[in-house]
């Protein structure tokens, strides 16, 4: 493993120059999804908003690549929608799937690393599907606090939020039952191109799953016991050291320690710290291959104080600006040598300077 | 060490796979012990019931092992109980702790993994004491930002909770004078059967006796350096290599930062965080040897807020579960395989499944 | 690195016990630096005052070394000091720093280890510059989330207390214009006797600046990375290796995360916690080398509470205590042996016995 370990980051850091160059003329697109009907409380839907308040935009103007903002999906709410099973809300989670696949595949085709600002994260079954239609190669790390792994025959609450994996995998294929709503998904991704990272709540069927089928996953007691680094390091490894694929990364919100998201649905003690979601996104920024990002389940109705909510969702713009390459080392593009006294120095945009 | 620490990972490793079996079959006796003449500041009477409230055997129920609620213990407040030199309610304590030893015997004795909730940590005479009668051979983890360690010679205060660890070892015995109360005390426990965890506050007297009699010990410093992973290995390695040996952990709440643990009398800054407190919890279970345990200090008069009083008494809830067993890994135990489509799958008492 | 890593050690090791020996025998000078026009806002100047009230005389005098409190100093705010490029109020500002450079020079001639309390950070050019006069072989440790190294032709603000370390590098010479007010001051310092810590907010000049003139530098990021412990090593390591030198600590409470200080001009998420900050201190304080210290940016105008504003102080205060001796562990000064019963054993000033 060292020895692979080794390996990997010296290819990783030759594949970063070259790609680096390349990422300079990347382009990034917004896609809001204000969708809420993968589980039930109500609020979620106003997530988008609630980030793009926090200053996703200008934060992200910042940084040397066009941005597109695709603004935000309308889903159609279907008025005739009964359980399937305990499932609630089944077409119209399929139908805003498939919505937000379309719009996921156009942005990917178009070459853009396309972000999808959540709404809840039963939209990632739609994220990743619309990535892999044309990326089909590509690798999912899920960073939350659940698994969200739950069939419709094993969820305890029977949310779709919390099934949105189960829709995804080859290896469940046989397990899952036909949902109404879903007849246009056909599971396409292997469990060795699955990582999970920061997992702290986890239901009994879920919990069988992981074992069961080889799932790499780390959970905050692995992330105590090894640190962010090395379980970072171990999560790449484990799902780029044979092939460098395309990185769909799918953020949780919740998996960041109730104290700094409290906005938030489903919040469980014990979760990521500031620096170690920051360390996390910053590592995967630096593999360069970082292809489509979700970021969910900011609920701006469930903060017990509007600081509560603006940290929440200020939080996600830090994540989402450090997978893009924000860096806390800063950088110094616009300077190629250091101005002297005496020379006529001419400020560049992000200087005033009074000569 | 290294090697030792290798060997002794196998062992746990063997160890647990059969104690696990054995565990499931283990109960639980919960004894509360509403008392606080072991200092000055009233209000620690009350942390058995705010713990009870937090949750604490709703929590349990969920686990798989029989739960036996001992209610509180009635404990009489002698009338006439003047000073020893400066130590407050000598006899008073002496005789609570003589009542606990005896409660907490019987349900050692019983079968049981009993957990005393303090009160303040005068009572971790009696608990350990109690604990000892029927297994002599115990070992002691004392979680603490204090060493309560001091003799009635060296106490800045007096109190009895901050000299609770000097009634029980054999290597203090000549340092003791004979306080009133303790007549039914006989010290018991070597100082290589104990471990420190946690300290960061500790008084000259309790310095030189860390220092000169061999006690292994972890402060919050030591934590720093080698990380909660290294510590709590050590500790085990210490206290188990030689032999298995019953665990009595003696937990105070106060060992944890006052940011997360506010409603208790002697806060100390720089405490160990959520995830730390729950990852030595986890492993002191993964041991398969933990025997009895005391949660103390939790003050609910303390707290600025209710919600500071709650999230205190939460976190002494979240220790307790760890520590008998509940991970953030999850667990399975009610799967043995997976359900598929079309077989009539019967849900068990975890699901609600609307089939 | 490793061995020379260990080599270090050994011979900090010797080292401390002979210098503990004379660190006994060290006096401490308090000088309070009540400034605050290195930067725009209002405030700061009260810092002093606030750390003051927090209790720092108090707490080192409970530390076993003469105190000598040489009061706040009286700046001169001068009536006409017009911009110098962009750069506000450079008169004055060089000016209390000349005023700062000679009060320091002398504590630190009188043999004692020289506490400044700001203020902005810009102090630190008197400061340092004062320190230098008598210990021209110095080192610098600069623990802030900011690096402070703009010269006036790069500092996107203009600020001074953002340029402080560019006045004293000799190899950042030709760049400096002179700047009015400062030509009382050389350079003096040489990159490879400074190190930051705690760095995650770097202006692009500054950027330039710290990766083209060979500083060590740690970043927030190199904390997640390798822990505190090891960056901590390596920055001793690198200052301390070829020469064991008097230690300049320059602290910016403003390294601490905001939730730690919150009453500072210039927060930025994701700093150093509580423990990691105590933790740096103490190992300064280990080497036995420190001579000089500031602590700076406490602005209790800032604070949202008055709360946030002793949170902020007091924190000035630990690391104040820390980097002059005081230890999480505890020490035994008093204790020269166990007090037993039956000897008529003498409380010191420590203890309270009522024999």
């Amino acid at each position: 493993m060292a020895l692979r370990g080794s390996f990997i980051r010296l290819f990783k850091k030759q594949f970063n120059s070259v790609f680096k160059l390349h990422n300079c003329s990347h382009s990034v697109a917004i896609i809001g999804a204000p969708f809420s009907k993968g589980q039930k409380r109500r609020g979620v839907e106003h997530g988008p908003q609630a980030i793009r308040d926090a200053g996703l935009l200008d934060r992200l103007s910042t940084m040397d690549y066009p941005l597109h903002d695709y603004g935000d999906l309308n889903f159609t709410h279907l008025a005739k929608d009964e359980c399937f099973m305990h499932v609630p809300f089944p077409r119209t989670v399929g139908l805003a799937n498939k919505m937000l696949a379309s719009a996921v595949g156009s942005a990917v085709e178009a070459g853009h690393t396309c972000i999808t600002l959540g709404g809840d994260h039963s939209l990632a079954i739609g994220s990743v599907q619309g990535h892999y239609k044309h990326c089909p190669d590509l690798c999912l790390i899920w960073v939350d606090a659940h698994a969200d792994i739950n069939t419709p025959l094993t969820s305890p609450s029977g949310n779709l939020h919390g099934q949105s994996v189960s829709f995804l995998l080859k290896e469940l294929q046989d397990k899952m039952p036909e949902v109404p709503g879903f007849s246009w998904l056909k599971p396409f991704l292997s469990t060795s191109d699955l990582v999970y990272i920061g997992l702290r709540d986890v239901d009994p069927g879920e919990h069988y799953i992981l074992k069961n089928c080889g799932i790499q996953y780390f959970t905050m007691r692995d992330i105590d016991r090894m640190g962010i680094q090395r379980v970072t390091e171990m999560s790449l490894d484990h799902l780029l050291s044979r092939k460098q694929k395309p990185i769909h990364l799918s953020f949780d919100i919740d998996a960041f320690d109730p104290s700094l998201a409290p906005a938030t649905g489903t919040p469980v003690n014990g979760g990521l710290t500031y620096r170690e979601g920051i360390y996390l996104a910053e590592e995967i920024n630096n593999t360069g291959l970082l292809s489509a990002m979700d970021l969910v389940e900011v609920n701006p109705t469930l903060g017990a104080t509007r600081e509560a909510v603006e940290a929440t969702a200020s939080l996600a713009v830090d994540v989402i600006a450090a997978s893009l390459g924000k860096t806390r080392e800063g950088a110094h593009i616009s300077f190629d040598k250091l101005p002297s006294p005496g020379t006529t120095y001419k400020a560049d945009n992000e200087q005033k300077i009074c000569l």
